[in-house]
């Protein structure tokens, strides 16, 4: 089910900048028990990011609609939520009106096997490196072919690549972000230059907070991520994967992760019965 | 006109993946006296970066029977050919078999004024740096944000922006190639880490060296462009662009811009000839 600009459409007009130019921004958002999980925070991060690409935040009670129209006809499963500059003509230029495209579009909810949560998964470091660019590093933009092309790079024999950017930082995975445990304490890098600043990452942040369990965004270099004590990755739809092997080291799903996990269970247990 | 996979319509299949991750290259090919001018290049640049981007070249005969359907009803214009990895689920692997989306779409020929080629253009620095991506860099592909930003922070008062990348090195226009001419030698931004390399650039280059004219690529300063004797946009549609302003400074449509120009449209001419 898929909705754009509220109607129930399965194709774009052609001149849409979304296509020419990738030209808009996304959110992936899970549903459980026909709610959205994470909504406030989802919104609040694409409202930043049309103040940074300059293009206008929609009427949030249209977009509050029509994700409630999409979650009725769903118990568990994952939106994503689109927006574009809309239809222009041939040229970078935006049209002197901007009227941005939602697409408010319902998936099924990926049959990952549950002992990735608890046993962990197998990443890999991918050879494709992260760009610079400080303009649009955070915001979760339609330019994803970093990503795109990192993921061509494995088939099922990992379940996540670790991409590191050109100066040689580990940045985050290709759908998720970071987490490394080192002596009590929990680092992510930095996003700053390159990567995506995911909801999931910013919740486990105010978690590490909320528990005191210090908690800080640094430069990690490969070797240090390596010799980490625990490492997991996050993004919206998984939650947390502790990551029990990489470049044929093990890890065990230690306790920071765990209690982490223990704590985001139960922050988003609250936040779907608020 | 637009025709996609061959087919007169002017809607794509919401799940494109060109729309989701800008996962795509495209052409912006000249019209002249129905013919598709300097193609040959077009689709050589096409096909590199499809192999760079493993998306599969599609059959050629497809492609050249669609430009001249298109061709067919135009006496002048401009033709955006986009080839994207076609459709796919949601997340960034792509499908098993990728089947690409081809894209024609016939445009009206802009109405630049006349002067803008005998007289120059006003051009200007834009704020918004390019990022640093060599696996990127060169390829005329859908991520395309950094361009859209630059475009966005003038209206009128210039016919072009002219791009510095992190490395405060002056790399292109937002829209153009850029060519330097000083003391009697044409420089052009090396195209390495930033930036697109257009098929009139490549042609401009080549027209240069069968005419005996020095042209060294090179890593150009904003200082160095600045004091430049002469100074010249290209891209496919406009040709041949001098610039008569910038930052307050005044230049000539020099000797070798013209000679350049005057070489272009002979070697134009033949192509369409041909």
């Amino acid at each position: 089910m898929i909705l754009i600009n509220g109607e129930l459409k399965n194709t774009l007009t052609i001149t849409d900048r979304g296509l020419h130019y990738g030209d808009g921004l996304f959110e992936t958002i899970e549903v459980v028990q026909g709610q959205p999980v994470f909504l406030r925070q989802h919104l609040a991060r694409l409202k930043a990011g049309c103040q940074t690409l300059k293009i206008p935040y929609p009427d949030e009670t249209l977009l509050l609609d029509e994700l409630k129209k999409i979650c009725e006809c769903c118990e568990q499963g994952v939106i994503k939520l689109m927006l574009t500059r809309g239809s222009g003509g041939r040229g970078y230029r935006q049209p002197e009106f901007v009227k941005p495209t939602r697409i408010v579009a319902l998936h099924a909810y990926p049959d990952y096997p549950e002992h990735y949560k608890t046993q962990g998964i197998q990443a890999r470091f991918c050879h494709a490196r992260l760009g610079l660019n400080p303009l649009l590093a955070g915001l979760k933009h339609n330019n994803r072919l970093e990503q795109v092309l990192a993921r061509s790079e494995w088939q099922d024999e990992f379940q996540e690549g670790l991409m590191l950017n050109l100066h040689e930082h580990v940045i985050e995975g290709t759908m998720s972000n970071l987490f490394v445990v080192k002596d009590q304490i929990v680092y992510t890098p930095e996003i700053s230059v390159s990567g995506i600043k995911g909801v999931m990452r910013q919740i486990i942040m105010h978690i590490a907070e909320q528990n005191n369990i210090p908690l800080q965004e640094a430069l990690l270099t490969k070797g240090f991520v390596l010799q980490a004590d625990e490492l997991f990755v996050s993004n919206s739809v998984i939650g947390i994967w502790p990551i029990r092997s990489l470049e044929n080291k093990s890890y065990p799903v230690g306790k920071l992760t765990q209690k982490i996990l223990v704590a985001l269970m139960d922050y988003k247990a609250r936040d779907i019965a608020a």
